[in-house]
């Protein structure tokens, strides 16, 4: 006959040989003196469920001890988001780790582990006795929200409305390239609605240090056109590259840049400060805050010597080189960059789709968390840049 | 030497042998009598840059005709989407199709093809003279949005801000399946959070209906147990299947439910409308009014007998199978689905990523465009869903 435990609060006391039978040989619960342990709402309903323990006596000594379905409904009427805890919990257990709930008293309630962790699971083979955590598991129900600054390092389990789960794990990852390529000082361009174009574009601009796109085509008669996009411009204005010879402001019907008067071009002041406020400018009237933090992320990525592109067809912001030599012999980029604020939060769903999605294109997902509106800085700015990495996880 | 145009108006006219030289024998233009023919502007920058025109005269007879640089400024100053249109027209141009201007006097300006659309392109080998229109053609910034109800059929352009092309088809998709399966008429559940469980559900429930998710696991002591989906939940209720025994209300510290009074755990009532009315209730506080059009395109999935199930894990809504006998021989499923409201616009990068993820696992994306608030409904209710899919095209 299994032993039967007693709800004491909103833990399950459990006496008679508990601490050899679930404890010193399972990893269940904690020891509480003697031969008796206590155990979590979650690690009680997973021992009914296997008939390791016959019944809970949900209060007083005389009522009928409850089995898994009225522990179950009790534990989910008592405690905050038992059922996808549960489910994560057997999961992990069904895959071989011991576990332990993540707060005081138990064992996983250690300094080491962050307030939003759910539950540890400990390297395989160890126990919570002797074990060092090897998923720091944080359980989170398809509704929830995220915080993307409170993440890095944990564990997540998502459990989707079916019950099914999706682990990620989370980093803080260092995207360092060595691509060596310094661009000309002396280019000019024109700054259109959304693109600007450099029309004596110099080959190693494009084939060497893989800034913009080449405007070519079948039996051109036009060559050295490229067309780059507004943050490589915004970039390269601002590192003293670029200059504008014309800003075309006005397009009938475009609702986003208002004409000037008669003139639907006027020329540009002709320097590098003017063309990079002209620029970044632009990019606000089309994209508004966001732009100064993708050019701020975009200039990060140029200083640690990667070529970021852009991540459109993808759906990020950026996909990221880390070595280019030459265009002809490009290499498939390794990261894609998607880049929100410092206080963004994931919708598990989401997140689900970008991970996947990099995942099956063998890229890894990084966000990058910009702070203000990304001015490009010189000393003094206190713009940062945080980076997480996020990737599917078969614990 | 090649011919010289004259801009007059919006239209670029070319005098000499242009009829046969530009619209005859390569479909560029229209003819406005003997042998002269106006071009667009997208035309013309097209012809001058290929060198086939040798220049532009912008404003009088007197002034330096303009080359390709100095008309595709001009041209962008002047003209609504200049940039983009152009960029996709040379594309198209390049991969061997006829195009013409989808707008009055020019022939691709069709009663036969929408508004919204900028260019068409013809069946290869035909001409605007004689051919039929192959692709209707819309062009799509990177910022631009797209309207969903107001693009089956066209073929979308969407030009990135680094000037590439990604095309994408659109269409109106039959979804009927072939499944059949009848859940019995007396299941009995409890309502938690954001799931109900069924603790004594027939095998045949999900082994061949496919409904819900087996709470399974190793050494499983407990057998029977099926969790639905609230979704799943709900249909049963409202298809008079599936009622109530406990409703739980309070979870501590889950900010979604409120707790009631000192009971945790209500009777529901009774009867199927009850448990509908109740599950409902529920999904509105998990997921606002999105619930009750994912509860809408849920029930028309099962009435065009097929499966649908959660497409948590590709970010969609929904994932369907057309036809389930058993799940031991479950199929893939074909068709990724994704709610949204009838007045929603896409975003193009997004567009892009779902329409990349579903390619990546061979299924196909269509979008559900669901009306009102979605309540199961009986005669009278005139919620009606519009389908939409959306796959990728290389034209």
């Amino acid at each position: 006959m299994q032993p039967t435990g007693d709800l004491r609060g909103d833990a399950v006391h459990v006496g008679g040989d508990a601490r050899q039978r679930f404890y010193d040989s399972r990893g269940y619960g904690r020891p509480v003196g003697g031969n008796a342990i206590e155990l979590s709402r979650v690690e009680a309903a997973h021992l009914l469920f296997r008939g390791d323990l016959s019944g809970v006596r949900l209060g007083g000594d005389g009522d009928d001890p409850a089995g898994f379905e009225r522990f179950f409904v009790d534990s989910a009427a008592a405690a905050d988001r038992f059922a996808v805890r549960y489910l994560v919990y057997a999961d992990l257990r069904d895959r071989g780790f011991y576990l332990s709930p993540a707060r005081e008293p138990w064992p996983g309630g250690r300094a080491d582990v962050a307030d939003a962790v759910d539950v540890v699971a400990y390297e395989r083979g160890s126990t919570p006795d002797t074990g060092d955590v090897h998923y720091p598991v944080r359980v989170v129900g398809e509704r929830e929200s995220v915080p993307a600054d409170d993440v890095a390092g944990q564990t997540l389990a998502v459990v989707d409305e079916e019950s099914d789960i999706t682990y990620f794990e989370t980093g803080r990852p260092d995207l360092t390239g060595s691509t060596d390529y310094d661009p000309p000082a002396d280019l000019t361009g024109v700054l259109l609605a959304d693109r600007v174009v450099v029309w004596d574009a110099p080959p190693a601009l494009y084939e060497r240090g893989f800034y913009g796109q080449p405007l070519s085509g079948r039996a051109a008669a036009v060559e050295g056109i490229v067309q780059l996009s507004l943050v490589e411009a915004a970039s390269l204005a601002a590192d003293g590259v670029l200059r504008l010879s014309e800003v075309v402001v006005g397009e009938n019907g475009d609702g986003d840049i208002e004409p000037t008067g008669d003139d639907d071009t006027v020329p540009a002041g002709d320097d590098h400060a003017s063309a990079t406020a002209a620029i970044v400018a632009r990019g606000r009237a089309v994209e508004g805050d966001r732009f100064g933090r993708r050019l701020a992320t975009y200039r990060d990525l140029r200083e640690r010597r990667t070529v970021p592109k852009t991540g459109f067809k993808f759906g990020a912001d950026f996909r990221t080189y880390l070595d280019v030599e030459t265009v002809e012999d490009l290499p498939h980029s390794e990261h894609l960059v998607r880049v929100v604020e410092p206080d963004h939060v994931f919708a598990p769903r989401e997140l689900s789709l970008d991970v996947r999605l990099a995942g099956g294109v063998r890229k890894k997902l990084v966000f990058a968390l910009v702070d203000g509106n990304g001015d490009p800085g010189g000393a003094g700015t206190d713009d940062g840049i945080e980076w997480l990495s996020v990737g599917r996880l078969t614990p």
